[in-house]
């Protein structure tokens, strides 16, 4: 047995024999995503690296050159400024692409909000993260007064998001790039080799705080490494295919960059010199022309934006394959089919926060193509396997074996169990909460909070958040089980499942539904449920006795549907727009 | 300044809050690539793993739960007799994949022996690695007779290469599969939870010991890790495609997996769940077979084995593209034309032994398609730029600068310096052997002996190895690029070039060169003179005054030409095979 000294030898054994202790060993060097950038640039100095309709309505392209030269000015800017801690506070613009590199270059830490977070909750992250600085575009500046009033000593630098290049519109932050650029080449012109990117001083060093949505407390500050964020990213590139066999990935940006830092994909699509093609909201008739005219290639979206993306009036199938990489609540079969009727070929993963965004996927067997379509399309909507780059996925007991074993559920597609992780996709746990660190690595894994099955070939498929189950006369009732059935009915939209307390039973079931465009008015709850129990897929106690047909249901901004507001609105009832 | 405690702190930050010291903290696992294999039979257990046709001449298919469960037996095996040192003397088949996973994941170390070596060099490298087993292929045994007489103690188990699972034929190799198999059923049945896969003691740790080719002097142990062949491994997935956007990969053994460890292949392969085309030698018409008739979808292979390959008469366009990973010896434009014509596409990459193979890639720019062909096949010659998971390749001058700074030469396409390398896919040193560590990372950087220009485009190009160089009049003579302007005449194959002693130059270059099938005979060396004064690629001074005219050139195991053997034919005539 090694002693803890022996032990730290044997790990370190490569620095030990170093005479230059500051040194790593030749062989040796630190992982840092924030090198695919100058990497880039260095390789491809003109591929294209932005594409972006800016606030001001401009097209804005930029080269590999371009964006590692702002993104290098901002470092620049922030080291002689001393800025550290910077937060950023904007939509997908290439100001906030420029600002992941250009921070993390400068040694600082890049702190995310969410842009449809309140007016507290963002003072509160901010202030949390303990920040110096923020980056924030115009449109969301007023976000952030009440922050301002109690710390006026923080740095406020302004995006207006315009084509500066072009001309005479510009604003405090490419001021900032261009003080920064300026700084450079008056101290020496040593470009990236005297910032972070090749080099960083430990790969274990965190490089981000991205916050958690924080639906049910206080957002919680996640701690991202250089080696996490980089070995995520590698497995993006490989996982969703964004290194084409020819020519360039188009990876739209549908998904916030301010969620789990847009899940490494800033820094994957970077690895590959694909072009970013930002995006300031999500506009389903824009991102059909993007699609249809400037060759998209790839992008990330939840289940309810593909949803809504697939019911566009504009939709239609794309002449090419388009890969779209699901998640963030579990997609139904019925999703991937339509999905894939128009070409949009569905990448589904799952993961959290808490693991860089996504750990998982769920790989399409050849096997699958010979099977009937519901069946194939059920098994894509599973959450299959850990990424290239993690450890094996796992669903276990809520009781521990002896001396605190976690113990795996049976892999029988019944046992429902919690999912956890391990391996170098696990975040190093929550900032200045050493609490709530000790609670997401209990028993030496990352616990998931989603409810799972184990399948027979190893896949896992959620089942539920813990709270959300639904535990109906000693049965669990899956509310997403509940919700995939629904919107198999030809006039539901999207559909959300809660609990509501029942004197027998203990929980039942209470369903809020949308309908299809052209179908308001004509569908009633009792119609819904008639037809619900004439359903295979489901047990017949699970059928939903009632059924509220709303306008629209409400959703986080990452496109989970919040069911504490469906609760909410079960307990004092629904809010005046029922329509059904 | 940080004190080298203060800095060890730093560095291992993770491992210091841990009340455990041999545990790792929870966000972290070592980097180790065996887990591949155990991942991909998990995620698809009937995939198919392996094709190959054995040595007698069946063809065997294996799954990939069959390939894990028999590296899981050979390593148990292993592990029960105590073995941790294997060598390995086969050529590209099942048993050879089957040991590069079941001798890692048993804690022990790889040490693969080139099989056309002289028996005397097989027996230095068994050796000097100290190796307490050796499997070995049938075929080869006899090259172990000199080591065997002298190291009775270290047991030896041959391998038939022949269907074992088909029923009656089996070995010594098999039988030791299924005693581990048996051995790990009857001691709690523990399967890969027990062996080292998922979690291994330290990433830094040696997995392997390749040797380099030893042209010159005795062949040198080249020290492998677990993390280098992780990121080489993984570099090797994103460079070459190997994740296909559908279907999967397959590919075919045309390199030696002794050389370099099949450049990390074996375990990037595994990585994608491909399809392993095992090959026991090249045999261009079973290769042409296999491209036609198996959907191989990727091969590597050195310039000499794609120019035989082109110039086979079943050479004919296949119907997809396939992705042909070439290096070993600087490649011409004119061989990457011919390949292209083929649907043969190259992915140049360049690296050493010492580099695990590939580190560097001619990355295909877009624009290069609007060039006239001569320029764009030359382009594509060129080594190009360092891989995604290295730090950039660099060109430097001879001589140092202050404090022993190295200096690079100019991006002017013109200043010859030698080609170094940085990062993780740098291997950890020379086994046993400090002094040539010490030289190859003198300055701190990883030494490649090649001499190489830097374009201003950021990409490098060999012009030869520090020793191949001809020093003609004061002025330099690249060797490769003489026998690449060579290639270009109609009726010849394959050119190699060297320097002769000239009393009034100095030096002077001489070429040997094959002829085209159909060919021999009607080509005089004269001719070729003639021919190469017209040509506009090279310098007067440069134009060859020998040429000779060979049957055959001699070649290392790896395809490069061996020019310390046409040396010696400049020296004391050339054998008697000349033909012109």
């Amino acid at each position: 047995m090694s002693t803890p000294s022996s032990r730290l030898r044997n790990v370190l054994g490569h620095l030990l024999p170093l005479s230059n202790a500051d040194a790593p060993p030749h062989h040796f060097s630190h992982l840092s995503p924030t090198f695919f950038l100058e990497r880039a640039a260095a390789i491809e100095p003109n591929a294209e690296a932005v594409y972006h309709v800016t606030a001001n309505g401009k097209v804005l392209r930029r080269s590999y050159m371009e964006l590692a030269d702002r993104a290098r000015g901002l470092a620049y800017y922030l080291r002689k400024k001393g800025l550290k801690r910077v937060g950023l506070l904007a939509p997908n613009t290439p100001a906030f692409l420029e600002s992941i590199y250009g921070i993390v270059a400068a040694g600082g830490v890049i702190v995310p909000a969410n842009i449809r977070l309140k007016p507290e909750d963002i003072s509160y992250i901010f202030d949390f993260a303990e920040v110096d600085a923020i980056i924030v575009d115009k449109e969301y500046e007023n976000l952030l007064d009440l922050f301002r009033a109690s710390h006026p000593q923080v740095e406020i630098i302004i995006d207006l998001d315009t084509d500066a290049t072009s001309g005479a519109l510009s604003g405090p932050f490419d001021d900032a790039v261009l003080e920064g650029l300026q700084h450079d080449r008056a101290t020496g012109n040593k470009g990236w080799s005297d910032l972070q990117s090749q080099t960083v001083p430990n790969e274990d060093d965190m490089l981000a705080i991205p916050f958690t949505s924080g639906t049910t407390s206080k957002p919680k500050g996640v701690i991202y490494t250089h080696r996490g964020a980089y070995l995520a990213a590698v497995a993006n590139v490989v996982e969703s295919g964004l290194n084409l066999p020819s020519g360039r990935c188009k990876y739209l940006w549908t998904l916030p960059m301010f969620h789990a830092v847009g899940w490494t994909f800033p820094w994957a699509v970077c690895a590959v010199r694909g072009t970013h093609v930002c995006l300031r909201k999500v506009d389903y008739p824009l991102i059909w022309r993007l699609l249809k005219e400037e060759g998209v290639t790839h992008f990330n979206a939840a289940p309810t934006v593909n949803t809504l993306l697939c019911s566009a009036k504009e939709a239609e199938v794309l002449p090419r394959p388009v890969r779209v990489t699901v998640a963030a609540s579990p997609p139904t079969a019925h999703l991937f089919e339509q999905m894939t009727n128009l070409n949009l070929f569905p990448v589904h993963v799952y993961g959290l926060t808490e693991t860089y965004g996504p750990i998982t996927r769920g790989y399409m067997l050849p096997e699958w193509e010979a099977l009937p379509a519901n069946e194939k399309f059920a098994k894509m909507a599973r959450q299959g396997h850990g990424f290239l780059t993690s450890l094996p996925v796992r669903v276990i007991k809520p009781e521990q074996g002896e001396a605190g074993i976690l113990i795996d559920v049976a892999k029988d597609g019944k046992e429902i169990g919690e999912i956890v992780f391990s391996g170098n996709i696990c975040s190093k746990g929550y900032y200045k909460d050493p609490e709530a660190t000790k609670k997401l690595f209990a028993g030496g894994v990352l616990h998931s909070g989603d409810l799972a099955v184990w399948h027979p070939d190893g896949s896992i498929q959620i089942q539920d958040r813990a709270k959300d189950i639904i535990i109906s006369g000693g049965e669990n009732i899956s509310s997403v089980a509940l919700e995939s059935m629904l919107v198999e009915h030809p006039d539901v939209l999207e559909a959300g499942v809660v609990a509501v307390p029942d004197s027998h039973w203990g929980e039942r079931p209470k369903a809020y539904l949308t309908v299809k465009e052209g179908r308001e008015g004509a569908l009633k709850g009792e119609e819904v449920i008639d037809w619900a129990k004439h359903q295979s897929s489901i047990s017949k106690f699970m059928v939903p006795r009632e059924v509220e047909i709303v306008r629209e249901l409400p959703k986080t901004s990452t496109g989970k549907i919040k069911k504490n507001v469906l609760r909410e609105w079960a307990k004092k009832g629904t809010p005046g727009d029922v329509v059904a």
